[in-house]
């Protein structure tokens, strides 16, 4: 990489895609560790079964603690993909009943969602809407906020459920989701509120009760946990039934002989991200902040998309005109430096970000934007190197075309 | 337990209930650990998550030269059970078209299967009968054997899908699957054959082109691999559409973040599995042989369910006149002896196995049999230790009543 002096790269990576996934922190790997060797079947009545459905059910009620709820109103899941397409999926079409009566059909009724979600909400409900289900997808503002007042305008006689996520992923929009559930209340009819809460334990105050929730989404891998689990929050009373069946696993709601290492790994991570959560949400937020100035500094026309306040604290989403996104993230990895452009689930999408297109985004300015997610243990000084080098990428990837360059740009 | 001797539990504990779960190897356990660094998102464009994509796809092409299928073959899921409902909801109704004209009406359509499938299969088999599927559950013989000529009989015009166990994970029965797949193959329909393989890699043979299966279901907690992965093959032209939905991952067929440490885990695991099958199978038999011969010899009225030949090498099911199975189980627990009496997925249904009842067992012989799945590891030694406690724990078993008296056989 000709133009970029070797000393420029600093020599311990810097990860700022936190969004996409974390690292697994030393406990919730220790714990891991611990419960490998538990691998007796948890449905089973004999000393391996039992000790294993003891680690099982202390992770459940570690959870539950973790976010305010019971600990029967924890289903685990694989991810947090499975815990949104099981809300969406086992309440909409396979276990809605109004008095008990009989499965609803969907052609009957409605759901909100906003279009900024995730995939992982916006497709399943797309694919209900292509069998019948009726689905408004909420317009955002410009910082990608859902309007409280316009969703209670939307709400109709057959509004059964309304998904609304608490963090944007790609602009840290945080959702104002007590007031969503108190206009839902106002209504007087009984809707069903879901939160994909994902992005959100590290950095917030959340609990099922303050929310106002019904379901409620969380996922490991985004807080220092291990991948491959997640869980949904299920209030009590939930009309609800299995996606994924087979066994009477987690209280029938999904079938699969259940993962005691993954689960107890989660709940130690979950412990850790809400420990200390507002005060690490301070102390990183300050870290981003002063990113984000010395950017503004350094290049006077960086736009910064997404709030300026009721923003995740980890989230920066830049866009720099005349910057290819792709070629900048590809340039900051070769001197160090891990950053992304937009949701790692969007990858292969050739489509420009259906957040940043939502916000009002050119499709070109949504093809400039950065999105620098750093983690909680991101210091000033890997910012530092951070603003070092990223003068310079910027410079001369603004004066290279995108297409017949890139080349150029790789490391050899 | 004041009728069993201290002296006569084993000093370490014996495991023979590998049909519900295995222990995780030596060399799974290793890749785990090697890979779980690797954190970053396998979609990401970053070193982090190019490091990561190159382990998966690693992972991704081990997996299918272990059942000799192309990788693109190979879809991870969470579980055996998520890629039994992959295969049966992306099929027949995310995913079925034909002639590219529209996706199929549930009503139009029927499926076979056998009533000895696994939950997994059955459950979503039946909630999409509730919706308009017409479904065939074919009984089987005294042995738990579907008749290829019976299944070819049943075969109708608008038959599109059957679904066949390789082994039954109660009676260890071994399916003719390429009998049937010869006989769909005679029935000259495109009729896609699905293969719940989950209890097969460590025994058998199983190589997907000369089994013509078009799916077929792998779990890594069935052969020595980590809970929370499983794969279903998914031969290339076969029209299967994702049932969980987010983002692109798995070309579009399972969203959610991939999960490489646990993929690798998996793909090591199958290997060893696949490496000197037959060869286990032999061995293994041999020790199960000798644990029946020694049981009927200590028990002349105990009675063998399942097969005699075409049975998998390491499991054992009997039943003992007037014995009830959940306390034997619970009192060859308490002197080391882990067993069980059935699928651990059926746990807490209080109906006798639908296994032992379609293969012709009144409810009493059923409720009286034990399961025995020993493991790669089992050695005879083992065994005469099963030996030793067995016949004094079913004498005094059968003595009490199995209501006012169980409190007396659990430890103190």
């Amino acid at each position: 990489m000709s133009f970029l002096k070797p000393s420029a790269a600093p020599k311990k990576r810097v990860y700022a895609d936190a969004a996409a996934s974390t690292p697994i922190s030393a406990r919730a790997r220790r714990e891991l560790s611990r419960l490998l060797p538990l691998y007796g079947n948890p449905g089973a009545l004999h000393a391996e079964g039992v000790s294993a459905k003891k680690e099982l059910e202390r992770a459940r009620a570690s959870v539950a603690a973790s976010v305010g709820a019971h600990a029967d109103e924890i289903v685990f899941t694989a991810s947090g993909t499975e815990s949104n397409n099981l809300a969406i999926q086992g309440l909409l079409r396979e276990g809605l009943t109004f008095a008990g009566l009989r499965r609803s059909d969907l052609r009957d009724i409605h759901a909100i969602t906003s279009e900024i979600e995730h995939p992982s909400v916006l497709e399943p409900l797309r694919a209900l809407k292509r069998d019948g289900l009726e689905l408004t997808e909420l317009p955002v503002d410009r910082e990608g906020f859902v309007s409280p007042k316009e969703l209670a305008e939307n709400i109709k006689d057959n509004t059964v459920f309304i998904l609304i996520q608490f963090i944007n992923s790609e602009v840290g929009t945080v959702q104002p989701i007590k007031e969503i559930a108190k206009e839902i209340r106002k209504s007087g009819k009984k809707i069903y509120l879901h939160c994909d809460a994902s992005q959100a334990p590290l950095w917030m105050k959340m609990n099922v009760e303050q929310l106002h929730v019904d379901l409620m989404t969380l996922d490991a891998q985004k807080i220092l946990g291990p991948k491959g689990v997640g869980a949904l929050y299920i209030k009590r009373g939930t009309p609800i039934e299995a996606v994924m069946r087979g066994g009477w696993q987690e209280r029938g709601l999904r079938g699969g002989t259940e993962n005691v290492p993954l689960a107890g790994a989660f709940a130690a991570a979950l412990q850790d991200a809400r420990s200390g959560a507002e005060k690490r949400a301070r102390k990183i937020g300050a870290v981003r902040d002063y990113l984000w100035n010395e950017i503004k500094k350094l290049l006077p026309d960086a736009i910064l998309h997404g709030p300026r306040i009721a923003r995740v604290a980890n989230n920066l989403n830049v866009s720099i005109p005349g910057l290819d996104g792709d070629m900048a993230v590809i340039a900051m990895d070769a001197v160090g430096i891990a950053i992304s452009t937009r949701s790692a689930c969007s990858t292969g999408d050739e489509k420009p970000s259906h957040v940043l297109k939502a916000i009002g985004l050119s499709d070109e300015q949504a093809h400039g934007s950065l999105r620098l997610s750093i983690s909680k243990y991101t210091t000033e000084q890997e910012i530092d190197k951070v603003l070092e080098v990223l003068p310079n990428i910027i410079k001369k990837l603004r004066k290279i075309s995108p297409f017949d360059k890139i080349i150029e740009i790789l490391p050899k």
